[in-house]
């Protein structure tokens, strides 16, 4: 029986892709850019690494039957559903503790939900060797994305020196994690070859985050300690976390461990990687028309260029001397935005879900 | 009897308001401004001035049903239909022809149907000279609307000297029509005093406009005395208009005689008017927001001044960093359009009527 697990976060709020998106089919429910939602591409990429039994998925209560229902290749009992969200540390160490009940010596890959991975095979090799570091050395394991561009939207790892090597690749000592840079930071991390893009995915085996998140989030970590008794006793997993999951800490993984702990090390992405993170990024997976728009669905452009307009395909979006705009139409809403505001959605979307006539349509 | 008549010519074909404006449904059937259709305010701008049975409205036939249902203060027969549309000449024709079979002594007022006018009284006041002075000369009576911007937008009648004076107001002879002009030469036109907009409202007895399309449009003439015998015949006017009407050629009033006669007065409005022709020119008819943001309808505008957002109150349409938009939302359509760049909504609905995909949108 295979001691390695995926467990895959999906507790995306559905704001940058509103009005597609929404909090009950956040942007990993829905085929933003291939045929099948996001979420549903993740489990299928793990086909032939992990067994469908040993895949968890951690989403939020309300999308947790949409989750069940696209994902029925998985068994229903490994769809977990926090009562609320409360960031990355608190669906690792939910993860560290499923994990554990199964198998204590066992090892974790979490896993975002909703990135783009079309190189599948070294996707799973880059992933048996994070694995097998995890397994040979108590060591924190990230897998860094080699930067393509001067991205000032990700964090950014720097890689020390080469801690082992696995199977002729090389697994490097992390010297930090540094945030989003600014766009001459970016620049010198790009060219000293020495930083890697953040992807949010970690190796580590259950005993090594244990003791990290120990070590690092001590309330947290007796928060978990709740959460496990609670199963010893034996009630069930959702009536726990509903006791317990409420007073968790809201921390990243990054904040909470990663950036404080010394025994990280990373593994180089040797795979193609996009996390389409905006309309834009989307867009980009599409071949636009002679004028550089994008469309998908029902839409006539007349005297502009550089559009990105969603639709269906009955109702028709027309655009007339407008550039570099992104129009998205759904039944009970519409977007109209500017490419270089794409990341002032989230913030839109916040305000519609503090107006009392609107927050139905988050 | 009142030997007064007014037909109203409702022949828009939605173009400028798409797509809230429809083929079926154009501006004089919408409440573009005002809570009635624009089409119904006209009507009822009437009252007092004339008696319903004494007011027609020549329409497409594709639009009857929906201009008898609004206007049923008028009798159903003084609904016409014009089985294609063939301009405003052809509209005056048919005008006359039908007036003339009432009352060959009978005085005829041509209004358009989507004009905005609120000061009702001094409106009726104005009609009344200019019915004074076509029922006192053989003359083509025009209201010219006092320019109060040099607009490049509409073309402007050139005022002469006094012809007459009636209950102490001025008609004046007409020296010319000039097309709508440019900047420089509408700032002119303003200066000089002697230029007013040229609204499309006319009033003349049936002899005078039977007899300047005699002398300035013979071949539409010619087409009017068919349509005469067919009536006399005792056919009825649809089955005659069928047969005769396709035949007339598609030509303005003012080009086919305004232009050319010799005989043409001008009233002067002492009346506010507004012909609502773009939908920027509808915005100024509503209070905007404190960053001059116009909005209809459900609609959400995050960092953006000086918009123009149309919907109805459940479709929510947001604008996020942007300014100086036209965004109209209906159920199967949505429009995105600059301000400066509303007079190519009419090109646009063209381009949508050419695609066989979409031309039931139109």
């Amino acid at each position: 029986m295979s001691k390695r697990y995926v467990v895959i976060m999906a507790g995306g709020r559905g704001e940058r892709f509103w009005p597609q998106s929404r909090l009950r089919r956040p942007k990993h429910l829905l085929p933003i850019v291939g045929g099948k939602p996001m979420l549903v591409q993740t489990v299928e990429r793990l086909d032939g690494l992990v067994p469908p039994e040993n895949i968890f998925i951690i989403t939020g209560r309300e999308q947790q039957d949409a989750v069940a229902s696209v994902c029925s290749m998985l068994p229903a009992e490994n769809i977990v559903s926090e009562p609320v969200g409360r960031d990355t540390a608190a669906a690792v160490g939910l993860a560290m503790v499923i994990v554990k009940q199964r198998d204590p010596q066992a090892s974790i890959a979490m896993l975002p939900a909703d990135h783009i991975i079309r190189d599948r095979d070294a996707f799973h090799s880059v992933l048996d060797t994070a694995f097998q570091a995890a397994e040979s050395k108590p060591v924190l394991v990230t897998i860094g994305i080699s930067p393509t561009e001067p991205a000032t939207g990700y964090g950014y790892i720097h890689r020390g020196e080469e801690f082992i090597e696995i199977g002729g690749r090389s697994v490097y000592k992390v010297k930090g994690f540094v945030e989003k840079p600014n766009i001459e930071t970016a620049k010198r991390y790009l060219d000293s070859g020495d930083y890697l893009w953040n992807a949010g995915m970690f190796v580590w085996t259950v005993a090594a985050i244990d003791k990290a998140l120990e070590e690092n989030a001590s309330e947290l970590h007796r928060s978990l300690r709740d959460l496990e008794s609670g199963l010893t006793e034996g009630k069930s997993l959702e009536a726990v976390m509903d006791e317990v999951y409420p007073g968790f800490d809201r921390i990243s993984i990054d904040y909470a461990v990663m950036e404080k702990a010394d025994n990280v090390v990373v593994v180089e992405s040797e795979f193609d990687w996009d996390d389409v993170g905006s309309w834009p990024a989307v867009a980009r997976h599409f071949k636009p028309d002679r004028r550089k728009n994008t469309v998908r669905g029902a839409a006539l452009i007349e005297d502009g260029s550089g559009n990105i307009v969603v639709s269906d395909s009955k109702h028709l979006v027309t655009v007339c001397g407008v550039n570099d705009l992104i129009v998205v139409h759904t039944d009970d809403a519409t977007l109209i935005c500017p490419k270089d505001k794409a990341q002032d959605i989230k913030k839109l979307v916040k305000k519609i879900g503090d107006d009392p006539n609107w927050k139905s349509h988050v």
